[in-house]
């Protein structure tokens, strides 16, 4: 038996990753808009579903992630474990992932799949609720004796997340039952009265929060809120060799001023900070937030939406720390940006949060998998300077780096991570606030939105993000006067929108059509996506002297491949005056191959020199710049981002 | 009872850190070269006995490092071990420091306080000549079971080199004998017959050819041969989330082109094969190691000398790779860089190995210790974008970054490897080939060089750096001629000579006075030390359109302390045409303080902009740089070695 959510109004809406409990906004049901499968996330969410899941589901297989819980089950758990502490969470992420697909397509395969995993791991619930593979049971550690490290809460809170999705697109069920008992196990051992804790890894809040929304239950969404305010107060005995804001534990989260330590951490809490903020009225702590975004979005983040400048501790630098070679811009920190930015735009409607998803998007999530959903990058710099030497097609890899993706990783976060952010892509792509249905992100499909009073139906087509041209033809309106807005993102200098009559200039921001629209009406939106140069603030001191190409929403990059023999990345200078033409979904830009003179014998004097180096022009070159989510996809190569020019 | 090392013709001689056993060039002993108190490297010196030494052992007895002995040799291992696995080390360099001064100067306290550590060190020896106080006892994990991580022979080679210390300027004892046991014991345990196994951490490779050599023994010299060429086979089982070039392990010592990894494990190893190279005659090594040092020297070292340009893995990153910043610079690198150099130089005779110790002395090893000898840099990075906020004088910090000296740190390597190095500094400013005595550090003060058939005395006068007048006045001298060589570093361009008759021009390299010398005779060096711009090299990308300012072989920086209220160094442009000039110890320089416009309403179009940001000048300024080594002695600051000029 099934019984729904009763938070929203329709099945159709339901489907959505946040619903927050007071909002005069709220994001687009799953079902409410069908990409087409030939456009740009079309692709990705069809190899996501054909090729992704499985991928997933065999590399957990193999090494032993999903015998965890079977071991459990059978009391077995007396010999080594095989995974990271944190195992569980990336089954947990891939049930959230077949969830979502299921759920947007009525496919019944990734329900199969789910409901499979779904028994498995609920087998190995103990009895009082507690839910992990890692901890509690003969021969291992005893439970939460690790918060710092032991990542228990965190598994928790992305089982979770699966829950919500699976209750939101089919109802409860078992495996909502387990997450039941395991929220409610947390909240016992972890409330108002009991241990005064928190996990060194975010995530349980994020979980909590939500899935109290989707249940109606009041005490998750507390228990997400005393996780959020305990942080801060140095629960958390620093790991050896880090610091306490490595987890956040160093300021409370309302006193921040910026994101710091390990990015994936800092995000995933800021998230559940707007979800805590939003549901309890707390406007400080949603200011804070907004704050930290602000702060953070303008001086540690990198030119993709990419956040995270330091391997060291996967975290946020200083502001305008930035190197591009060592950008760790983790693939998870573009989807945990996301959520903080998905959840500001539904608390205030501003669309610079869907601006920054739109280049978080398209650079980080976008560039993460290969095309056949096999491979991913973990970490997305901005140069590579050696290419891909030691990516396997058959093995773990046991680092984030390396210029080539890999098929798994021994910390294996980010491929579970793209497959749930593809599989729920559609959800962010739209939005609807009283009678306006807000158009955010563009693809070619089909949208039926319930307005609560009415449905606006309509048809967007487009070959967006290569094609500027995006046409919205109404296919269902009611009756009455209601506002479409579409998003002009902040680059779109020169935007035009087209209703009826005479195409008219649409500053960034909104633009809007109010009126009663009928079957057959269009309203046609022009984005100069032609090749743009962007120039990084002079304070980036990692890329002083260099541009950036741009496409629209899309960041290009330089490759070795698409260089003459012989020739270096390094050696490339934009030529004076240039500027990019479009090719294909790409660019040329006039550049000159230059030759560092050498200096004295070597050394420091060859290095360091006494006179400023006159490079030595060699050849002119029209240069090809490719997608940046599409490099490394012709071999291994090095690449840049940015580019210097002559100075 | 005493007996002296074979190896050396005198007392005087015998006192330094290598003696390679063939080659036509040595070091200075340390009693051939007495430093004024009042010069740069005295006045180190000086704090360094009078303050360093006490403050180490303070600080190794409060912790419980040394007590960890005590535990061994009481049979009391069965509780909590405090400190890291490698914290014996502490102790071996500290004797080994201890051991450098008591015979440099003849100081009786030095030789007490190694005699105390001593004493308790052999307690904890076990019978088979095993000496570690983390594995091997009761309620320890057993003898090299944790060959990647345990530092075991790690520490045995401290324990070796402090040995070498010993024997070389007090002669055979019974710490010597200890260290010859264990010593044997490694042989036995790690033989050409016995497990083919390396340490994580290179040293013990060092420690046994020196005290091979030291010993005359050449069973140590090939254990050592042995161990550098089992390197690069894989024999280490990668650490969790590292590479197997963390710790050299990925491609054999002959076959590298460039250090990699972990940057002090790489040097510890290079010096080592050159030691092995130079005592079995094996050129091809050799030409290796050279290979890998002006390969490295050239791209992967800082203007400072430093080495490392990663927090991750505290390692080398690849070529160009040289962030201001996030500079790891590790002390310890530059103690272990000149190790390097120094066995090049003793090897080939070339002074540009000379040079880059220079750099290394002034820029990295002088800048770690505070004034008084009690607070350390362990990261030496070239800017630094936030005040420290968080360095206690009475807590051992837990990072090793944060712009601010520390007493102590958990991981402590640096605070003793300053100690060893100021110790024996005057070893490697004075080397002897045939018959030249070569001048290659500068400093005031006496030198009595035994040329093995007679003696060249001689007085160093000079305030350098401050100062570039070196003058030698000779006070004794044999009755034949015999060469003085002054080394001209490779900056120095217009340094003069004179000697009897007018000032003649030096190119860098040596400037040689061949002739009979008689008491009286001076020869006069001017090197031309003031400021100076210093460019990068295009290819790193970090500090591209900036300059630094150098005086002599002294970096100069610019300090927030020294700006108008209100001011950043990040808003400061070197004038164009402007020309340092000297001031000080440092220089002053014409700059403008900018202002970046703020553009759009923040976020992305204020960072990364359609059109290049117009710098605003805000006023003219007259801008004091001052000595890197002397950064951070004012109170908190932000500072920069790499100024931009206007584009």
């Amino acid at each position: 038996m099934t019984h729904h959510d009763t938070h929203t109004s329709s099945d159709r809406t339901a489907a959505q990753p946040v619903v927050p409990r007071r909002s005069t906004r709220r994001g687009a049901g799953l079902k409410e808009l069908q990409l087409a499968g030939s456009g740009f996330w079309g692709r990705m969410q069809h190899a996501n579903a054909t090729a992704t899941f499985q991928h997933c589901l065999d590399w957990m297989e193999r090494l032993g992630w999903l015998a965890n819980f079977d071991r459990v089950a059978e009391d077995a758990t007396d010999g080594p474990r095989p995974g990271w502490q944190f195992s569980d969470s990336e089954v947990y992420k891939l049930m959230e992932a077949l969830a979502w697909e299921h759920g947007r397509t009525g496919d019944p395969a990734p329900g199969e799949l789910f409901e499979a995993l779904s028994a498995r791991v609920a087998a190995a619930q103990d009895e009082d609720g507690y839910l992990n593979t890692c901890f509690g049971h003969v021969g291992q550690a005893k439970r939460y004796s690790d918060l710092e490290e032991g990542h228990e809460l965190y598994c928790t809170g992305h089982l979770l997340q699966a829950a919500v999705a699976r209750l939101r697109t089919h109802g409860t069920d078992s495996f909502v039952e387990v997450a039941r008992r395991a929220a409610d196990h947390v909240c016992r051992e972890f409330g108002p009265d009991a241990r005064n804790a928190i996990c060194g890894h975010p995530e349980i809040e994020l979980g909590l929060a939500e899935f109290g929304r989707a249940l109606g239950e009041p005490r998750y969404v507390a228990q997400a809120q005393l996780f959020v305010e305990r942080r801060g107060d140095g629960l958390l005995t620093p790991i050896p060799l880090l610091s306490s804001a490595y987890f956040q534990d160093d300021v409370p989260v309302r006193e921040a001023d910026a994101w710091r330590g390990h990015a994936v951490r800092a995000l995933y809490l800021a998230a559940a900070a707007v979800d805590v903020a939003v549901d309890t009225g707390d406007d400080e702590l949603l200011d804070a937030v907004r704050r930290q975004w602000a702060r953070s979005v303008e001086r540690r983040t990198y030119v993709t939406g990419g956040m995270g400048s330091r391997h060291q501790d996967e975290g946020f630098g200083e502001d305008w720390e930035l190197p591009a070679d060592r950008a760790y811009c983790e693939t998870c920190a573009g989807v945990a940006s996301n959520m903080v930015s998905w959840r500001l735009f539904l608390a205030t409607g501003d669309p610079a949060y869907a601006d920054l998803m739109e280049r978080t998007f398209y650079n980080v999530l976008a560039t993460s998998p290969a095309e056949d959903g096999r491979a991913f990058f973990y970490a997305n710099p901005l140069q590579q300077r050696v290419p891909a030497s030691d990516v396997s097609a058959d093995t773990a890899n046991p680092r984030a780096e390396g210029g080539g993706r890999a098929p798994w990783f021994e910390v294996s976060c980010c491929p579970t991570n793209v497959a749930r952010s593809l599989a729920s892509w559609n959800g962010y792509a739209l939005s609807v606030s009283g009678d306006a249905v807000e158009l955010l992100q563009y693809a070619a499909g089909e949208a039926e939105v319930d307005l609560g009073n009415g449905v606006l139906g309509f048809r967007v087509e487009t070959g967006y993000p290569v094609d500027g041209a995006v046409v919205v033809t109404v296919t269902r309106a009611p009756r009455r006067p209601v506002r479409l807005r579409l998003r002009v993102p902040g680059w779109a200098d020169g935007a035009t929108v087209e209703d009826g009559g005479g195409a008219r200039p649409v500053a960034p921001g909104w633009a809007e059509v109010h009126r009663t629209f009928r079957p057959g009406d269009r309203v046609a939106l022009a984005l100069p996506v032609a090749p743009r140069f962007t120039w990084p603030d002079p304070r980036i001191d990692a890329v002083r002297g260099s541009v950036a190409v741009e496409r629209g929403p899309v960041v290009l990059c330089l490759e070795s491949v698409d260089l003459p023999d012989g020739a270096s990345v390094e050696d490339v200078r934009v030529a004076a005056g240039a500027l990019p033409r479009s090719s294909g979904d790409g660019a040329v830009v006039d550049a000159v191959l230059v030759r560092t003179p050498a200096a004295g014998p070597g050394g420091f004097g060859a290095t360091y020199r006494s006179a400023p180096p006159e490079l030595l022009p060699v050849r002119r070159v029209r240069l090809p710049l490719v997608p940046y989510h599409r490099w490394a996809q012709r071999g291994p190569s090095t690449m840049r981002v940015f580019l210097p020019f002559p100075s």
